[in-house]
């Protein structure tokens, strides 16, 4: 199977909303007036963001869903990709594979695939990703204030805790690694509550790298500080639910919520005014949100326990070259 | 050096046009009312699209000349990119040396960096970029007619040429070498061409796999074939104006110019009646462009030598996975 041949079999469907799709050298895109294009690159190497065993099906699917959580931290509407793909060889069941998991989540984002490229190397996958909001609307890190609320949407944790699983660093019984690696390997990008937080929320981002610093980078471009609670974020953990981790070591469970990672919920600020609007766009979207603390003037986090101890700040956020 | 003060220090510069540059979850770009956005995206691997020694600054240049060509090859004008950036190491050396070859040529079309992203792994750069195009005037691969002239710009075949030698298939005298060097490694987009040759040329493409194979795509797209004079194309190696090089066999030749690859040329069909407009397009964009044959109905190419000879098709287009 050659290259052109792998693009038709797999990636070739046509197109519905763009101008022009895959076969010319560009894509052609035209955004509606008075929209912006929100654009965001994610690339996923094997070994880094993902393990050389994982499903076709996942990755596929895994590879988009972290680029519209970044549409969805904007609060973009989803429009189209890009797709670069780095094969070790052209392996017709792994592409079908992938492209099933991949186009399952565009097609429900109504989000399609209208170029790319194919070449010969180590695994690597690099989407670029297209949405687009009405200019000026779009929810950025720098808006936080002093007094608002801080707020996450569904669980955070699980997905690090899945992956310290797989790296032998602890045991899990199999149903919770089961329910915990889906968060890890199927991530839900955000997209509904992002674009229902416009004009509501005062910052936002996606937390991809660990809670802690990515609500850090909020804090810089927004020079401000916080206070969190630390009971709440420890709720946030969903495998914690499950009766046979009630014994979870607390300083794992704080790791996994406050420095997880691959949590792709999102974080976002909003005045405490706003509060029932925060949980109507909640509803709207269907998607819990909850709020874990507050902006203060002060710059730094701090993590406050039920007693009123603060929480030191053990937890790094992830650097790739760290 | 982190992942977050390696962006900081190399690819962080303000922005000049668009809403929103690097730093936040998306970049926001506002497309000029009444045009469309031309989007590609190129992957460089390691030891597949350049050598492992390859001066960084020239890679730096050559990942992002060879995504401006394909917005050449549609007529648009570059806005921005995004760069997704594959590292085995944080290197800052190699850093610095890339982002100056990169921003050179970024800033010579006035084309923004915007976003991206970077990890650890094998050496992989993908860069998709956005280009503006006035609605429905992109030049596209499938407007070819039967009685258009093929042309082509500048010169083809020199980085083949130099490829082959760097590869030890064969010796090259040094200047000879450095100069085709040049053109494998430092290509030149045809921006200005592709841009001038909007409503002028009905068909058009930029040349990276090779003219056969290339060419072919417009063929199949427009569903005619085409008449090419051989001794032409040979005479776009510009390699065999060196005193050195009488000698050099006409099947290297032939290789070079018609399947050599990674010439970043445009290759364009036009009416026989436009050809003043394609000199005069050609002139505007201070680009030299070539006539190589016609048009015909009949399908597939025919490579007519100077007495009458039809030259033998053994020129494979270059696949990745072939």
């Amino acid at each position: 199977m050659g290259e052109f041949e792998l693009i038709r079999r797999f990636f070739q469907r046509p197109t519905r909303r763009s101008a022009l799709g895959i076969g010319d050298d560009c894509a052609l895109l035209a955004p509606t007036p008075g929209m912006q294009m929100a654009i965001s690159t994610d690339m996923l190497v094997e070994g880094k963001h993902f393990f050389a065993d994982v499903h076709p099906q996942l990755l596929g699917h895994k590879a988009l869903a972290v680029n519209l959580s970044d549409l969805a931290a904007c609060g973009a509407k989803p429009l189209a990709f890009t797709l670069a793909l780095s094969l070790p060889r052209a392996d017709a069941a792994w592409c079908q594979a992938f492209a099933e998991g991949l186009f399952a989540l565009a097609d429900a984002h109504d989000c399609e695939l209208i170029g790319g490229d194919t070449t010969q190397g180590p695994l690597n996958i690099c989407i670029t990703v297209f949405g687009e909001v009405p200019t000026d609307a779009a929810l950025l890190r720098k808006g936080a204030k002093v007094g608002d609320d801080i707020w996450v949407s569904g669980s955070l944790g699980d997905a690090r805790l899945a992956l310290d699983a797989l790296l032998r660093q602890h045991a899990l019984p199999p149903a919770v690694l089961a329910q915990a690696r889906q968060r890890l390997e199927q991530p839900t990008p955000r997209v509904a509550l992002g674009m229902a937080l416009r004009g509501v929320a005062s910052s936002a981002l996606d937390v991809s790298d660990g809670l802690l610093g990515d609500l850090g980078h909020i804090l810089e471009a927004s020079g401000v500080g916080a206070r969190i609670d630390a009971n709440i974020t420890r709720s946030l953990l969903r495998a914690r639910k499950h009766p046979l981790m009630a014994a979870l070591a607390m300083s794992r469970i704080d790791a996994c919520t406050l420095a997880g990672g691959d949590d792709y919920e999102l974080c976002f600020t909003a005045a405490s005014a706003a509060q029932a609007e925060v949980l109507h766009a909640a509803q709207q979207a269907q998607t819990p949100v909850t709020c874990i603390g507050r902006i203060e003037a002060e710059p730094g986090v701090r993590i406050m326990t039920p007693n009123g101890q603060q929480l030191p700040l053990r937890f790094a956020s992830f650097d790739h070259f760290a």
